[in-house]
């Protein structure tokens, strides 16, 4: 089931996240990217200066990030941005999102990302474990 | 030969480019492998206003965008982007990016684009060749 | 009444909004200010692209903008924009603004605007009788 | 002499800090006046991470900033930024800004900055004797 919604934000999208071309400087999905994700750890009681405390971590930062883009937008959309899948590996997490306005599909992205820990003067990505018992209870 | 410098930029990572973990927050560096792409446009005398005047384009948009992230950046680094390949298919130009600062690799990027024309109603992505004419001049 | 809402917007305050004091990075303000007022502007039925085309418009440009910071928005934020006077002049709009966080208030802005016309190769400001007529209808 | 040059830094204007109206988004100016400022901060060896911890400063944030804008910017421009005066007060710092396109004029900002330390739960500004020294000293 890829398109299950785990957790879904909406986003306006004003004049200016839009270019010259009149639709979405295509960074700006990677930024309401993040901040669903940021969101959803939040819901959890995972913010990332939780999880600074608890594991010790400079932050779940990002491994790989990427997106298939369908549909611009434009200014006055409203771009709901879901999370759609999420897979746990060893020492990473695979996010997978979907975006668009009503019915109208405007993009497919994933995030990969490691809990990175300060280890002998490197950032190690750390076991999410711990994590992983945090997000996974159901949240009402 | 992936690693070949086609184009380069170079970006000073300042304090507002970072997150609270104190490196960048990661959808910045698709806005600096974005604006090294476009002054590689410009240098050719192929910048977005030329493309919509010649071509009657809205943009030379994005239809993929990702990258695998090695090392973490903070403030004060110089982020080097090059641009290592450009694959051209009928309809979209796929584009290979290389980020570093000094010898240390930072990140592999790439952004698979299309020239959108508006037709119709809808913007399709149109030939490539009067584009493809334009980028391989050699610029000195 | 220097208090008095006109129009208000409402923002998450996300984690790549924030810089590495871990508050959110001064820009971001303005361009949650820019925001407050173009979606005042599309309520009105009078977005950039509707001005562009009736009043032959570039944009309702910034001739000057500030604020006053009384106090930092962290991740989390929930941060309340307000309109609170629209005062026009010849050829400009002086908007006041007044951002919080529930009670608490978090800054004071202002922004002077201008409906920029080419003219003789140069943007000019034009009058802004037919924008007004369009701004202060009331809307339900 | 208020058109003194203390420090002066240089953006190169792309695609993707430009609106729809094809002109800089005007939060970006405000963003590359931070970008000068911090890079001024890093010359003087008096980066925010140095003032964390020389004086426990959460940072020298921001208490207001403000500009007036002379002339549009659009993609390609060279935008210069320059420091043309501190002025020191008792617990806070005003910095005037001037920016430019060769001789173009287009804009003057300034910020007032305090050195914010956490005391008793709130940040308060601190003293600014110290930094004052660290950025007297002249750099070659």
């Amino acid at each position: 089931m890829p398109d299950q919604t785990i957790f879904a934000s909406e986003f306006s999208v004003s004049w200016g996240d839009c270019d010259p071309a009149g639709i979405v400087f295509y960074p700006n999905y990677f930024a309401w990217i993040d901040a669903t994700f940021q969101a959803f750890l939040r819901l959890h009681g995972a913010s990332q200066s939780v999880l600074r405390e608890r594991f010790g971590a400079a932050g779940l930062g990002l491994m790989e990030a990427g997106a298939t883009f369908m549909a611009p937008c434009a200014e006055g959309d409203r771009l709901g941005v879901a999370i759609t899948a999420l897979e746990w590996r060893a020492r990473s997490l695979r996010l997978a999102y979907r975006g668009g306005i009503g019915d109208r599909k405007v993009l497919e992205g994933f995030e990969v990302r490691g809990l990175f820990v300060p280890q002998e003067g490197r950032l190690r990505a750390a076991s999410l474990d711990g994590l992983r018992d945090m997000l996974e209870v159901p949240v009402r």
